[in-house]
């Protein structure tokens, strides 16, 4: 796969589905090159307003008409999120509304879906659930509640964006509904959340979610509300008032500063070439040969800073918040650009001890709006790693630096190795690779299960995770390390090369499909929730769905849709 | 679709995939006619022995090599499971073992399953998890304990079946062991919860789960008691001796009596015809043009018997058993025999109040092991229609009994009309159709999810799940149950035909793929188990990746196992 990007971002070799043009994916962005969204500021209330430009797709071949969206719609809107939350500690609410007149948002464009290879919906989708689920994460924790004004019809995916927000209101204008029409227009599912959240966040009765998933007129007015499909419905008079009001009570309920300043989120310093993608403390070398990305996180260079302020001073440049920006941007740029990259193994650079300051320092200051947006940030990100379609394999040797909120990315892996000693050969004086548990590995960075990776780990086995956390503060040597099940083996300088050969060439040879099921089945051990619903039942069925001719074959409802023709389906139920 | 039944059990026009012979599958068999299994006696313990007969594959095409298995095979096992608990009250602890030399179970047939087609594959994994599931209820509600006796390697499926038994024992002889190869060897999951119960009920960590799935020699003796994958690896020396002391320890723990008489479960009465399923409380009719099974449960024809006497002397004749074998029976026809029939309207018949009378006995006498077992069996095959990927649409009109178990079948629903009033033209004299919450629907037949069909339909929604658990006993005509959310629409006898007709047709045209989905995200609202992660998560996982070319096209790793070549792999990973 040739990969040089050219000057106008496209690379060639990789084709979307049919779409004619290749792209290349890149995820940073700024307000001032947005072509989708309007941002406003009116003092506690931020509002995102959709006005989708119509020729600013992606990939050409489609028209993002009525508000319908397309990755690049998505990577402004999720850049709009970071923004609200690290720039602007005075918003407290941020209402979402529709640029448009009669639609706030037609959802996925259908061209596009139909258009795209399978890969590209379910990368597609992926991320704006992710998305979804940081705006989720916003109302829940960062004291910015997000607000859904529907100032006209929100269907399909407009309406699960809907679905993401604290509230949803909708204009009572007898022809302004919400509506799901996936299923009988097209054949697929809500796949951004929607099933999953009507009944199990908004509680819709399950019959009424039926009905409502398979009318593709949607419902209005009065029944939205009683439904639960809308928390209101709003007259066109009172509209703009009752939107401000609301917005305003919200915003009276958060703890956000109103005094403070925000931190500036400036563009991310990146490298990109055939074989590498550099930034300040994230490089990732791409062996296409092995179908392998060598990722390097590298620790602080000195341990934190004294004090909070700081932490505020030096902003998008302190450690932990810069390197979570790149490893962020590396996962995303990996999982579009480099699907047949399908291990990675992740190395860390640095000192422990440095690592684990940070985290105290962020941990001492948990009560501060910044340090607060910084963790969970992070562990937005390590979610990200979480449900990424790739085999993650851990590499713990001399030098390395798995500590506390670095440890939460070998405990992101299928397997680790710690090296048992040192490379002879290499450096007989080296301190050999040791892990250290840190107090952020015990809560303060859950998975979407809810529940810590180490719980995750030890799921069932209460004594080994009271032992893993035990080991608090204490540097753990590869025999103490797999002695409490904190890694997977220990290999000694004579098996090492040999074992991460094989571990790592094995992997490659499997079946990438059946990697990813097997991932996603044993990577959430545990309780379910919402969002990891999201990613495994509703996801899941969508992909078989999206993958079936039922849906995407030539005579496929997805196909079909905007021709005249009713699709052609096998009746067959599986 | 042809589908008179020859005298071969062969139906003409229904094709396992590239197996030549078409196939009618019957679910109806007894001890006297199994070729694959062995059911021995001794006191409180039962062994089932697995002795596959190669040359006895349901459909023919494969060879059943190493006790591997098929649908056939499974089909016996699950009829021994229901033996067990009806027939023998005895016995405490059942043993299954292998009747071959060196291997236990290789798993489902990987010749079969590379020929059978999608339908199919999916058809048989969900009927072999649904019995591994009722191994498992048996351990955990009837005093009846599995115990896994690995005599032999144990891998893929023959490993899963050993998952779902409370108890697993390895012969430690240097070469016997656990696996899941499908992985490394097919590029599929291991998809009769493997998966999931390795990590979720077992507690293997999850990164030895992750290298145990990918490692296709398996793990044996010491270190798979160590990663928790058995419970104990016994040398062959004391292997019999170890086995028999097992089985005495658990039966000791039993509340099953030791006394008691089984009743017989004599083979069930059924005519089948092209258009017709009739049984003696059960029929369905099937409507090939409109691509929809309508069926009838009918109530019992009088009040329940006075005392458990008579249950007992009744036995498989008591109304709720006998129904319940019946609704069994028919499900499992339907979703083999007919899966292009994608909608299934339910209707009653009957008296409420004499419904009603037989699930007060059954609750008046919970602690009779044989009132138990009918209970469990209730539970479990409400559980199979909940599973189902049919549309199913309950019609509450006059002359119906929708009243506590009976209920539930509507409460399982997609969907329910209840008719407001009477057919004024049939019979104005009617008595309104109503439906009546009992005791049966507050708690004794939970769903997989562990809570109730009304806790799940209120799902978040307390007061009114108060509320119809508080109209306990009264019959509630259709405005009161659509007041109390019980069912979906009340239309009035002018309407009633135009909203049943449109909503059947309307069902029907639409993708079977997505309603499938669809079904299978909103029937499982609230909280996950175990088991809905199996069908949820797992299977839905396991589906795609069946269904993808790097497992079933012609260079897929099905495929392709066994004939020495490589499958071909797109490495791309989506």
């Amino acid at each position: 796969m040739a990969s040089v990007i050219g000057e106008s971002g496209v690379r060639e070799g990789q084709v979307v589905a049919e779409l004619e043009k290749p792209v290349h994916c890149e995820f940073r962005t700024d307000p001032s090159r947005y072509r989708h969204w309007r941002l406003t500021f009116d003092g506690p209330v931020a509002t995102l307003t959709m006005d989708v430009d119509e020729n600013g797709g992606l990939v050409p071949g489609y028209e993002l008409k009525l508000n319908s969206y397309d990755l690049g719609v998505d990577i402004e809107m999720y850049d709009a999120v970071q923004r609200l939350r690290f720039e602007h500690p005075e918003v407290r609410t941020v209402v979402v509304t529709g640029g448009k007149e009669k639609v706030f948002c037609a959802g996925a464009n259908i061209r596009m879906l139909a258009a795209s290879a399978h890969w590209w919906k379910v990368n597609f989708c992926k991320f704006t659930n992710e998305t979804r689920n940081g705006i989720e994460d916003a109302s829940a924790h960062s004291g910015q509640t997000w607000v859904a004004a529907l100032n006209g019809t929100a269907s399909g995916g407009g309406y699960e964006l809907a679905l993401a927000c604290e509230h949803i209101m909708l204009v009572d204008d007898r022809s302004s509904v919400v509506s799901l029409p996936e299923l009988p227009l097209l054949g697929v599912l809500p796949g951004t959340g929607g099933l999953t959240r009507v009944v199990d966040k908004r509680h819709v009765r399950r019959d009424l979610a039926d009905y409502f998933s398979t009318k593709s007129e949607g419902v209005g007015g009065k029944r939205a509300v009683q439904w639960k499909l809308v928390d209101e419905a709003v007259p066109r008079g009172s509209w703009e008032e009752t939107v401000s009001r609301r917005a305003a009570e919200f915003a009276a309920g958060s703890d956000r500063p109103a005094d403070a300043s925000g931190i500036e989120l400036p563009e991310l310093a990146k490298e990109r070439t055939d074989g590498h993608i550099g930034y300040r403390y994230v490089e990732a070398s791409l062996d296409r040969a092995r179908g392998v990305v060598e990722i390097t996180l590298r620790g602080p260079d000195s341990g934190a800073p004294v004090d909070l302020a700081a932490v505020h001073a030096q902003g998008a440049a302190f450690w932990t918040l810069a390197l979570t920006r790149e490893l962020d941007d590396l996962i995303l740029d990996l999982r579009i650009n480099e699907t047949d990259l399908g291990t990675w193994v992740i190395r860390t650079r640095g000192d422990a001890a440095h690592v684990l300051s940070y985290d105290a320092l962020l941990l001492e200051n948990s009560d501060d709006w910044l340090v607060r947006e910084i963790t969970l940030y992070l562990k937005r990100t390590l979610k990200r790693l979480d449900v990424t379609s790739r085999s993650i394999i851990a590499l713990i040797d001399p030098g390395s630096c798995f500590a506390g909120f670095l440890l939460e990315t070998a405990l992101a892996a299928d397997r680790s190795f710690h090296l048992s000693g040192v490379f002879e050969e290499v450096d007989p004086d080296a301190e050999p690779a040791t892990i250290t548990v840190g107090p952020m590995n015990l809560g303060p960075l859950p998975m979407g299960n809810g529940i810590t990776r180490l719980a995750t780990r030890f799921y069932g086995d209460p004594d080994a995770l009271a032992a893993a956390e035990k080991s608090k503060g204490v540097p753990l040597v590869a025999q103490d390390a797999e002695r409490l099940g904190l890694i997977t083996f220990a290999p000694d300088d004579i098996d090492w090369d040999e074992e991460v050969r094989i571990a790592v060439e094995e992997r490659v040879s499997f079946s990438p499909d059946a990697l990813t099921g097997l991932e996603a089945n044993y990577r959430f051990a545990g309780p379910e929730t919402v969002e990891t619903k999201i990613f495994g039942r509703l996801s899941a069925w969508q992909n078989w769905i999206f993958y079936r001719p039922n849906a995407s074959g030539p005579d496929g409802a997805l196909r079909k849709y905007g021709t005249g023709q009713r699709a052609d389906f096998d009746k067959k139920r599986v």
